[in-house]
């Protein structure tokens, strides 16, 4: 059994984390942390695990964690998260880390979208970006992983491909999302209240989602290609659930059968990326790891549509993936 | 009074109809049809006007109902409409058209988006089309104004304004737009089924919208201006609500905030488009004739996002607006 | 036009207040105030209302306040209110209170049940309870009146004409409830967080809700009995109505079908409140002053079910009534 | 591995009895059987399973059934199932049904309240019921068991040891359930069309709903006692979860937290039944097998609220936990 430690318990990935890996055979949770210093009971912060985890919350404390885990995912916010793994890596052991803090090419750039400074800025750029499907190899070696964002996951499952076959113009590229609430997190918050946003779409952060830049620059680490999508998230009305539509050029002589060929071609051997020929929906992929594609031609333009659970394939069972890989194990262990 | 007839009242546009016409001061309703044979109580059919109006449905008798109305509302689906509509204008009695029938520039558009003959061809082409901001002096002097269709009313009225100043690409205009369920109708049908379509979004009809040639053609009406413009619909767990977001080019020297102030300028005199700094989301205009627009800039693209109510300013709503217009009734008399 | 002022305008039944005043042709809003000591823009806190009403957020300040009102509306949190309330009654400007200060019929059950002291005990137990269809008179006189509690409301108005008229046992009565979010006010808190209570039922206050002595103590007023009202509210994923599910003993020789036609003999001159056969649901009154109600056999028991519109029917609605009633216009003014 | 068979496979109970045997490890799904004459493929009728199971549906047919399974569920309506399974139990086919066909003690009763006739009347009465916390043994060694309702399911778990132990009165008994649209089924109908039962809360079959002779008979069976339970289910808009207000009256000198108590001792060494100081709520079991229970004091009455997933502890979850009995494998094997 792999003892695993849980920095920053309290959120919705991390209660997706836990019930994925109190399925997981391997795996056995030993610590959970959290900065309240209340230290509440787990049942109090997550009803759903009642009984089912005989553990309560800790705060973080590097010499206790560090003796009970053997492997750590690391939930915190961005800069508090990377405070920590330092940290972790330091004493040997390995972390996924779900923040945005080690997803970026360089750390000025992190720097200026996040506003803040990077706490291991000297890291940055080495860490292998968590889309096992797209950097498996690095995984498999890493003390550390960034996990990747929940619309970049959407998007950059198609667009890697194709912008790497040449078979789409790299401009230009209309990544218009549509995410469930619980990807904004637990705390309360007017936008997030209930009658705020029941019964109502929005377009939120448009040309300034941090979600932006880290497309284009995994876009050019894997296609060695500049990018500049243009990237509008919308918040809809259900708690789970990312669906990407994805507006894209195909090259000459290239339409979206082609591209759909490709995108099939490519993933054939790949369990959680599904190429449909149905348009796909997000409850299709609801509360699974799969990433549900599929493209259809409209005009001039390809319309890719991507699905997949914002807190699954978009957060922690993207991180059991990755875990996977990591220790060795296979790959869909507690994920199907 | 003003004595007023529905044609084809069981649906959702039909109550909301309905409900405004309850508040207008200057109409009486005295028939209300169906295609039921059954005849229908009102109130078993919408329990929400129970008390409020002493009215049952009939079949539609053309000499009946043209004894008891100056105006007909006709709600039917396409094709079925014009048979009728030919029949009222024939009679000389005034009307505001729900269907897709009279809102395309010819009858060959229409027999080949909607695989169906026209019953009344000659027509098509001259009527006008049901937005009193683009149209409203042909929509004074109108018999039958073709109401439009309320995916083309979120697009067409920010996208007119800024095609016919020039201050736009003509290429690329791609529409997503985000629709609450209400918009699907009423008749039950699998893809709407509440467990189907809660807590999911779906695209749908990709590349084959009938509203993409109703957009193109309006656009080419008012701005003599040929334009292909992309347009996905997606499916969102709500009722009422049309998001649309709309990425275009502005013109060299022109960014999002010069279209924004165009806006502003070409909608100040008008009531129900409010063009906001802020970017408004589909409840600002929940159970109103409202239209909010807003824009901004994302990397080489402007991003105008327009919200309006599908039953209300994208059917009723408009419908009685036209109505009003065509009575010679100030515009906003039981709108507001 | 009588001039309007709202005290406390930024929660959402001042919200709908302001909806339908805007609607009202006798009234004229002059000033609304916030305690909020920035004194935000009315259309940033309620983009609804962008461009329908030219005024901003004040502080109360009672020289200007009563300068420019005939009328007041006051939208407080309890104590927050009478505080104020009070020095209106001073200034003889007319009020109708939507805070629970002046519901009960004594302020030592007050102080008991919401743990704070009354700030005008002495004038508690003499104002007339606001549902005018069992108030009427008390209210046409009073310048101060209690709008009803939402829940209260529901059950109210079927159990106040079946107790007076002792075709019901006192004991059990059982009010199961349902209401929307909205009714948990505006305030950001993890309970009413979107992914929370999305696709969730909770009850809540089991045994210590403070509608539970409201709706005793006014049955004791109406019906000059004592009872004990077992109440029990549920919190439902959706933005508003409520509907309340009650479970009574008829007396020996009544059934459901008996009370049920004495329900529509007392409420058949009422505009608001309609006895229905069909068993109504929420949708049926949203966004409207409706009350509907149904009675139907279960053994034993009688089982009622009452659905209102918590903003309106339960709070703003029977507000401008009350205010209709208050001034000496017809009372359904501004509602139908 | 034991090959299983599911029989009527296109429903939403079906789709969660195949997610839960897919991560079952004794287990090889082999046949799907749907009553649709297209033979659709599953990934068609069930996009979730796409790429997970290599199987389309088929018509049933006795011997190549048979010869392809050593265990099935049947998940076809009442009537229609019992006509199957009684094929099945011939050819020694152990079976769990989630029909109604073999839940009550009689087939006159089942006659009455179903309005048919029962095609297998005679084994009517001696079929476990599938709640293992009440009929373990039964189910241990049966060749059938009837897996049960819903709704039935949320009330027994708290009230049969309570009354078995004599702590409550018999009578009344109020059990009011909201449940989740999910337990309509799949079949387009207007009433679960997505706008009508959204931002709704209806009462449905007052009296008449056929779970409430079910937890009279059961209770019956379990207590030797006859009650006669007022049951009112409601419809909220949610796709899942069961929430059942129970209201009861304790024997003197009994309280809320005594029963509470003795629930906890009864379930002490249950796994899927958890008795909680908190009250629950439906999202605390959401997608599990669990059923959490809580007991508040009102007055007079003790009000239990008990919650479950009406498509996993409802449903599929309950089947799977009796499936392992019956086959002798763990109770919690696929389930935790």
């Amino acid at each position: 059994m792999i003892r695993v430690g849980i920095v920053g318990g309290t959120g919705y990935t991390a209660l997706e984390l836990i019930k994925i890996l109190l399925r997981h055979p391997d795996v056995c949770i030993t610590t959970l942390t959290s900065r309240d210093e209340s230290c509440p009971a787990l049942s109090d912060v997550h009803p759903q695990l009642r009984e089912r985890l005989d553990l309560n919350f800790s705060l973080f404390e590097i010499n206790s964690f560090t003796e009970q885990v053997d492997f750590a995912f690391c939930c915190l916010p961005h800069a508090a998260s990377a405070e920590i793994v330092k940290q972790l890596l330091d004493r040997g052991i390995k972390v996924v880390d779900f923040s945005a803090d080690y997803r970026l090419n360089d750390a000025a750039t992190f720097e200026q979208w996040y506003q803040v400074e990077h706490p291991d800025a000297a890291r940055v750029g080495s860490v292998p970006y968590g889309i096992p499907e797209l950097f498996r190899t690095e995984i498999k070696n890493a003390e550390l992983v960034a996990n990747p964002g929940c619309f970049p996951s959407s998007a950059l499952l198609p667009l890697a491909p194709l912008l790497s076959q040449n078979l789409i113009e790299s401009t230009p590229i209309i990544i218009d999302s549509k995410t469930g609430v619980s990807g904004a997190g637990r705390k309360p918050n007017l936008k997030f209240h209930y009658p705020e946003c029941n019964e109502s779409v929005a377009a939120y952060g448009v040309g300034q989602h941090r979600h932006m830049p880290e497309i284009n620059q995994i876009i050019a680490r894997v296609c060695n290609l500049e990018i500049s999508a243009t990237f509008t998230p919308h918040l809809i009305p259900m708690d789970r659930g990312i669906l990407s539509t994805i507006y894209v050029s195909p090259k000459q002589g290239v339409d979206a059968s082609a591209l759909q060929n490709h995108l099939k071609d490519f993933y054939r051997e790949e369990t959680f990326v599904r190429v449909t020929d149905m348009l796909p929906k997000t409850k299709d992929v609801s509360h699974t790891n799969f990433c549900d594609i599929s493209i259809a031609q409209c005009g001039d333009f390809a319309v890719i549509v991507s699905v997949l659970d914002n807190l699954i394939k978009g957060a922690s069972g993207a991180a059991v993936q990755n875990f996977n890989i990591m220790v060795g194990l296979p790959e869909t262990t507690g994920l199907v």
